[in-house]
């Protein structure tokens, strides 16, 4: 058996094996308490941070968090940017996931935004929210953070709109098994689940038997005899394309993490590769089979033409959103498109439901290894950073995204702002082994601030290169005080601010000059300061107002040692923005009806 | 007929008027816009400032906003922060609501916490989400800030559980009747109301026929029958406690607006009065026949014990939660008990559905007023500032709440944050036409910032006086970026930030020692400067290490002038709360459990 195999058959088995235990109603020694269960869970899993706020109803657990070895407290500013903050950790660590901790009503209810966005954008989040002990959850007193009408189950309404599983603790005889359905479910999903943890319950002590058998999140197995069709009719497609296939990589291949079964398929079979946004860094992007961004008709014209020019295009993990297919211009038709997703396969027109990426990739690869040679024939452009040509000193976003293309190295961590930063990253090359942060889909401002906390912790934790933030001064006032929380941490992210005197995405959708667009300009240098670090003993700020002024610090020896949290004030105009994000607003306009008929 | 008859009987006639209209589904001539119109009405309603932030699908609304020559776009630094301003202005403007602008999805999801707070705490607020255009609503492209799935409708559906009403506009002929629903049940119910309002709709012209008959929050007329009988109960109650009647004022009293029907019935019966700590400021606190806060066995002994004696409690919208109610520990029978709320009234146990308090309170003082005489003859606590002995130069929480109390004149508008703040402050006096803010109930913490700068907005509308706000700097952290919009706005609050080191209150609840009460400190006397105020120009900063610098700072004549925006940071010590506070974190420490058995 392959090692693949063995790995699923050995989820397979553990599952079974919890589900039998669970119908047997097996007890064992009461020996851990449920705070304690739930958190084993969570550093099996690798979980070594957790995100949120203290508040009444999580105080109690809170003493367990604080107490555990391998699992420290964070403590964000507010819950939103922790939620954004858990987000950006289950990022960086595949096969792990973000944990939130907030407390009933007030606290689980700000960060419902960050939430929705991790449910659109497929990132496993486990939400613990402190509540009211069972008893006083079913006599419904009128205590503060309930809405006075008694609906004590209002908040739980609302999340089940923005998880994919939800979980109400109310007796300690269901509480192991209901958290590993809960965990189980948002790895295998790779969407946020929800779980109510009353005050009670945390010290009731349970059996640690179940413990024993581990959780995976690996997905259940394709049934043999329609994956076998499926994989003879691809075979069949690849054949007949003679070598004019392309691989198109998405979302959903970081996502539900088919990045090693897919760099294998590449380099076994010479496959021409192509990347949306959101794919961005799957595949290494100096990889010489690959062949950059594609983006529908506003791709850059090389791309465009040689990926729609495919005979046959495979689509791997695909979320075709408006920002991330070029307001939906794709242009090569379903009938030459091959899909492939988390928990179904689309050959042209067919559908075939629960046969899952995860275990065809590997079987595919083994039966296209033979096309190599044919596809190999096939050129592919080459994806490099393109300087313009100006006379101007003004950081121009045109200049700009080059220029920190070549700053990047292997391992860092990037991250980009909705808006400017991410439209404008998108089209510049990344070294290899760098992972790519943004919220091309969700597109909420502010979240690139706490999720760079998030994934800068779990970098330290994996030991990666730099973390570096690229965010506008508009979205930064959103969610700035999480730059405190990186100083307490002793963090050492870069953190670009793209000063552009307010929404730049926004005037180019609509709105220009007009003043709702604008924002009340800050000191951004001094902000640290403010923030903590009064004495500049764990950062240093930056002003740049040209080019030449960035030219010479990203050359500055102290700068490129990131010893410590720097924050980079760069100087932009307000109307400059990547051509990418012009192209998206022009055909966005087109479907919007901002003005009178 | 009165002059309260008269009004009500015109509100009944025009909202039969405007049925009428509808039944007979006139057009009339299509003169004015969807989007003027809601402009319209909301100026009709006194609304002049408009809370939220720009976002894809609101744009085009925001240019009639822009455009309005009577209502102002605020702009927040983020949504939630908007809510809680909406929130503030709304309590400030009786008669009028918050208004709250957000895009779909990502905007309006930041702002459940928010809304939800003005739901629990009955503040009406209408919430307008700028939303895809009807045609995209109905075909469910895969759009940017949507989940992926085609749920277009899933944020709606968590809203439904936090607003009394939602409409979502989606065609032109009954806009114009669904906004004047939607602004009528928010004034009524004075609650949060909700709004999707798709990016075509804005700009379609309808009839502005409507807009000629107003809108009113009155309620619905009592049953004449049923009111005449509940009235007799009362007098018979009120005479058979032969002068042992005491007024309690509770939250709903100023939630629902019986504050000058309540004065009236007050002066002219001579009954002692009594608040809570939700009633604060309703009855004016120099009055000599109010008597205090009580906030059942942690009230002042004497007030506690005057109260309780009373043969009968005239209850004026009762929200007995934990924290306005000492943790529910009431020391009056119910059988000597008469409820007055807005939608219901009920004596001892009888309940009278439909019985509001608007209507009843002016024909009970009719009645009520034959007993003055032996009403004054009850004796009534004086209700005054007392202040400690100590001999220490620390501030601490018994000598800075008085010393605030003396510092307050009439007319100031006070937002106290949930924590030693709202414990501290509800004991000691206030001066008369003073308003008084803080969310009791809801308690969710950064509330009084975003509060603070709607509160602001709307004393300037009304010219009333200085705007203060008391906040802990663990508080603070939470939604510190509506400080620069208050700098923005010219705003001149005085900001009291008390340093204590963190979660005082949750220290008292539980974990007094542990690290996730802690914060990272700032430097607060700089925040201003950094938060667009580099100069200083429009704010000064200043911190007060011990009582001798308060005092010489509250003597201040520039201070006093209170012509720029002020930060004062207050030094005080992390395990010092007022004793209410103390007593309360006990009562609450009994019924949850966080400890192990």
């Amino acid at each position: 058996m392959s090692e693949q195999t063995v790995a699923n058959t050995r989820a397979q088995m553990d599952r079974l094996q919890l589900e039998v235990s669970e119908l047997k109603g097996q007890k064992g020694v009461e020996d851990i308490t449920v705070g304690d269960y739930l958190l084993a869970r969570l550093d099996q899993l690798q979980v070594t941070n957790m995100f949120g706020l203290p508040g009444d109803f999580n105080l109690g657990f809170l003493d367990l968090v604080e107490d555990h070895p391998n699992i420290h407290w964070v403590g964000n500013c507010n819950e939103l940017n922790a939620s954004y903050a858990a987000d950006g950790y289950a990022r960086v660590k595949p096969g792990s996931m973000g944990v939130l901790l907030t407390t009933f009503g007030v606290g689980e209810l700000s960060a419902v935004n960050g939430i929705a966005g991790s449910y659109a954008e497929m990132v496993p989040i486990l939400h613990i929210v402190g509540a009211p002990s069972t008893s006083q959850q079913l006599s419904k007193p009128l205590l503060h953070h309930t809405l006075g009408d008694a609906r004590y189950e209002a908040y739980a309404r609302a999340y089940e709109q923005f998880t994919c599983c939800q979980k109400y603790l109310m007796n300690k005889e269901t509480a192991a098994a209901e958290i590993d359905h809960l965990l189980t479910e948002i790895l295998v999903k790779a969407r946020p689940g929800y779980m109510t943890l009353p005050t009670n319950l945390v010290f009731e002590k349970i059996s640690s038997e179940r413990l024993r058998t581990p959780l995976s999140g690996l997905p259940p197995p394709n049934d043999p005899e329609v994956e076998a069709h499926v994989i003879e009719e691809i075979v069949a497609k690849v054949k007949a394309a003679n070598g004019g296939v392309a691989v198109l990589v998405d979302a959903c291949a970081v996502r539900h993490d088919v990045v090693a079964e897919l760099k294998e398929l590449i380099e076994k079979t010479h496959l021409p590769v192509y990347s949306t946004p959101m794919g961005k860094t799957v595949i290494p992007e100096n990889y010489d089979r690959y062949g950059g961004i594609y983006i529908g008709s506003i791709s850059r014209p090389e791309i465009r033409e040689k990926l729609e020019a495919a005979s046959l295009v495979l689509s791997i993990g695909g979320l075709r959103s408006d920002y991330n297919s070029g307001n939906f211009t794709y242009n090569f038709p379903v009938s030459h498109t091959i899909e492939l997703h988390s928990d179904h396969t689309k050959i042209a027109y067919a559908q075939y439901p629960a046969i899952g990426m995860k275990q065809l990739i590997p079987k595919l690869t083994a039966k296209l290894e033979a096309f190599a040679a044919a596809q190999q024939a096939i050129a592919v452009p080459k994806f490099d950073a393109v300087f313009p040509k100006e006379d101007t000193e003004i950081i121009s976003q045109a200049w700009f995204w080059p220029t920190m293309s070549e700053f990047f190295k292997p391992h860092d961590v990037i991250i980009a702002e909705t808006g400017t930063a991410s439209f404008g990253i998108t089209n510049v090359p990344f070294p290899p082994e760098s992972i790519f942060i943004a919220q091309i889909f969700w597109g909420s401002i502010g979240y690139s601030v706490g999720s760079t906390l998030g994934a800068a912790l779990a970098a330290r934790d994996r030991k990666l290169g730099r973390t570096i933030l690229f965010v506008g001064d508009g979205s930064l006032q959103l969610t700035v005080q999480e730059l405190s929380t990186m100083l307490r941490m002793e963090l050492k992210p870069i953190v670009f601010v793209l000063n552009n005197n307010g929404y730049t995405i926004e005037r180019w959708l609509h709105g220009k000059e007009r003043k709702y667009n604008d924002i009340f300009p800050w000191a951004w240098a001094d902000l640290l300061k403010v923030l903590g670090d009064k004495e500049e003993k764990r950062s240093t700020s930056y002003t740049v107002n040209n080019k030449k002024e960035l030219s010479a610090l990203l050359a500055d020896e102290t700068f490129l040692r990131a010893d410590k949290m720097q924050l980079v004030e760069v100087m932009m105009d307000q109307f400059d923005a990547p051509v990418t994000l012009v192209n998206q607003a022009e055909l966005s306009g087109k479907t919007n009806a901002y003005t009178p008929k």
